[in-house]
């Protein structure tokens, strides 16, 4: 399950537009990892709880992650479609309006303004600058009016997929425990094992690429796997042996 | 697992602000919803294909939506404390730039008022009116060079816990139908029933909502979860048949 993040929608420096192209697929690893290590990992510790054969738990494991990467892939598409749909609606919308009521509109924009912290007599003459070309005038109102930057309607596709691969492998490492071992309790250790070093490491880049203390974003991603797990293996324990 | 959206994030008019806390919590049942009614029904209905006893699908849905809803909202919190800490950094850094390195972050502002398509004679003017008084000049750089919005620190938790709620109420929805059947297979006769309906309710307001088609919506939403369980019925098969 996806933390609240996105792909498309992070604020980013508006100088490092450049780079877009190449972390937004890094994120798109990152939110599929995050999900594909955690859910399958807690998913297949809560069975092993709760059954006895490692056959149920790579079964429920490998559903699940089926589930998940499709869920996950697929909504994503169908988002970033919404996205790609909502910016051309809006787009008319503004073209609409600064053709037919552009006094309204230039209001707006005078506001924008003012809002920055402009004098009237600046914003006077902004207003004009800003509104003589209506191609110009839509795309201030679209950016800072609407807070809409245009979406590439080829990013949909490939971050679906992205996601989808990233979730998939994430979820295929916890579960591999299990090809392994003879009974649920074996693949369980192991499949902790393996999977809390994964979350740190992983924990520990993510962190230091988004900037933030690297060490405590490891341990943050190792707690929450940990505890998804715990509380899945609970809940099982207690439902299975009733 | 959720789909690329977001509550913090989502880019939003700047007119309606104030109905942001309302409607961030109506987001963040969206987000919860959208993949609590799909990935527990997609492994329950994987299960059936596999297992025949009601009791194991029960007891795996119920570790999924465990472990869904602890790694979507304690992800989704941490995510958001990040947020605030990142807001928090990048605030500091600024204001130190604008002290120490004045002449660079004067030049920055420049940049993006010409961006924006001011004549050098105006801009002149808007760069020392925005640059006059220091709060006002950071002000400005977070949020038109950075794009970062001030995020609120109590929404982190909120977020955390409707998300939750809302991923285990949607999982109950189609895991619901085991608990009143004999059979994996009746139940999932049943859970594919509700959940469907339920998709396609939900993906029509969620629609509406976002100002999107909503018979569409309601569409998608209904095939994105019967893809899902669609693709977990045949590999939870394929394997669980081996």
């Amino acid at each position: 399950m996806a933390t609240p993040e996105t792909t498309t929608q992070l604020p980013h420096d508006v100088h490092s537009e450049h780079h877009l192209t190449s972390s937004a697929m890094l994120q798109d690893v990152v939110i599929g990892l995050s999900d594909g290590l955690t859910v399958p990992f807690a998913l297949a510790a809560g069975l092993s709880g709760a059954v006895s054969s490692s056959g149920l738990v790579i079964t429920a494991g490998l559903a699940e992650i089926v589930a998940g990467s499709i869920a996950m892939g697929l909504g994503g598409y169908l988002a970033g479609r919404t996205e790609v749909e909502h910016y051309a609606s809006e787009l008319d919308r503004e073209h609409r309006e600064v053709k037919e009521v552009p006094d309204k509109e230039r209001a707006e924009v005078d506001e924008l303004l003012a809002d920055m912290g402009l004098s009237e007599a600046t914003r006077r003459q902004a207003v004009a600058e800003l509104t003589a070309d209506p191609e110009q005038w839509v795309k201030f109102m679209m950016k800072y009016e609407l807070g809409l930057e245009e979406p590439d309607p080829r990013q949909a596709p490939k971050s679906a997929f992205t996601i989808s691969a990233a979730y998939a492998v994430g979820g295929l490492i916890p579960l591999s425990a299990y090809f392994f071992t003879d009974t649920p309790r074996q693949g369980l250790l192991y499949s902790a094992i393996i999977t809390l070093v994964c979350l740190f490491v992983f924990g520990y880049f993510k962190s230091r690429m988004t900037g933030q203390p690297p060490v405590a974003g490891a341990v943050k991603m190792a707690v929450v796997g940990a505890l998804a797990a715990a509380a899945a293996f609970g809940i099982a324990r207690l439902v299975g042996g009733a």
